[in-house]
């Protein structure tokens, strides 16, 4: 197909799909003529996963030229890939400079690791950036004076890895393993907002259930 | 205390508190002479909370307000100022104007809903910031054509659900109604990062042990 209707069939203005492939998001078309490019599923495909990164996940495009390089690196198997892909995810902000409370996140998290059996990352030599972003948001805790011991974070891990398995078994519907990464890197960002809002949602359910029977907010 | 000590022991500085005060994140303090006040443990209080609004949950100043205006709304009870104030924490990016999608994102999250027998929220006549999260985030999977059915929403539900309870847990460790709404507008938006950084370590652990030996991003 020719770029019009890879924007009519992506959605995407074709002002914005030059846009990607100026920045390498997208891969050229075959060339057909001096001016003129055909495009294939592959390119609508790939249109779907820049616009659930860039437009939906607010991803800078700099990283999001970091995931999908990870997704078409040939050298990493397809297990590495997914791990690399979803590790260059953008994460929350730097770390403070607060030596003290940065220190006693990393206990805190070591320790949370370890017991919850997490052989894996605690094997890592470098901390990925998802790991990077837990010790930030620890340190914060402790440095606010709120509560984040190992037995205060255990539940949220609980549920970390209760939703890892629904992801995958959301990504191995996908037969080809170029569409599982794909749908890895997708799901991942857009099924973030899904659960933040279920869990503000039902923290109104579990209130009105302890604190009353006026309802809350209205 | 003068506001020279409400910097030293907030570890704000003193410019920083004269914005709240003057933006009505803080209360003023006790006028003592034409340019001195004094401030208390409210005020320190206080301060901690709008940090963890406004420098890490990096929600807007009008919007950090209103959560603060619910918090003090003396024509609430308990549970209705708690429902307003994490209400009014600021959501996702607002539903795009593709009415099918949208409707469609709304009949499956009523059916979620339903299922989940979350009459609380059933029984609401307003969509809350957070139900309208969640139904823009679904319609963005349904335009993007990734599942999102009811039974895949299900299990992130799930996972909500087990996770108010840990939050309201946390949350009734502190013994003053007033602290304990200031502690659950501040752990709803402190621990976001620490479920969704859990979250990514725990796929890559479920990946690990699905996909392969080799170990991923390494």
């Amino acid at each position: 197909m020719r770029l019009a209707e890879l924007s009519r069939r992506s959605g995407v203005p074709t002002a914005t799909i030059k846009y990607y492939l100026r920045e390498g998001l997208v891969p050229p078309g075959r060339r057909v003529t001096a001016t003129q490019s055909e495009y294939d599923d592959a390119h609508l495909e790939r249109l779907r996963l820049v616009r659930a990164l860039v437009q939906v996940g607010r991803v800078p495009i700099a990283s999001a030229r970091d995931v999908l390089a990870a997704l078409e690196d040939d050298s990493l198997d397809h297990n590495a890939r997914l791990g690399t892909a979803v590790g260059a995810l953008p994460h929350g902000p730097e770390p403070a400079e607060d030596d003290a409370s940065d220190a006693q996140a990393h206990r805190t998290v070591n320790a949370l690791l370890a017991q919850l059996g997490w052989e894996h990352t605690q094997r890592r030599t470098e901390e990925s950036p998802a790991h990077r972003m837990l010790v930030t948001a620890v340190a914060t805790l402790t440095r606010l004076g709120y509560p984040c011991a190992v037995e205060d974070l255990a539940p949220y891990a609980r549920a970390g890895s209760q939703l890892a398995e629904s992801d995958l078994d959301l990504i191995e519907r996908y037969e080809s393993p170029d569409r599982q990464l794909e749908a890895a890197v997708a799901l991942t960002v857009l099924y973030e907002p899904v659960l933040l809002s279920l869990r503000r949602i039902a923290q109104a359910e579990e209130s009105h259930r302890r604190f009353g029977a006026q309802d809350a907010g209205e």
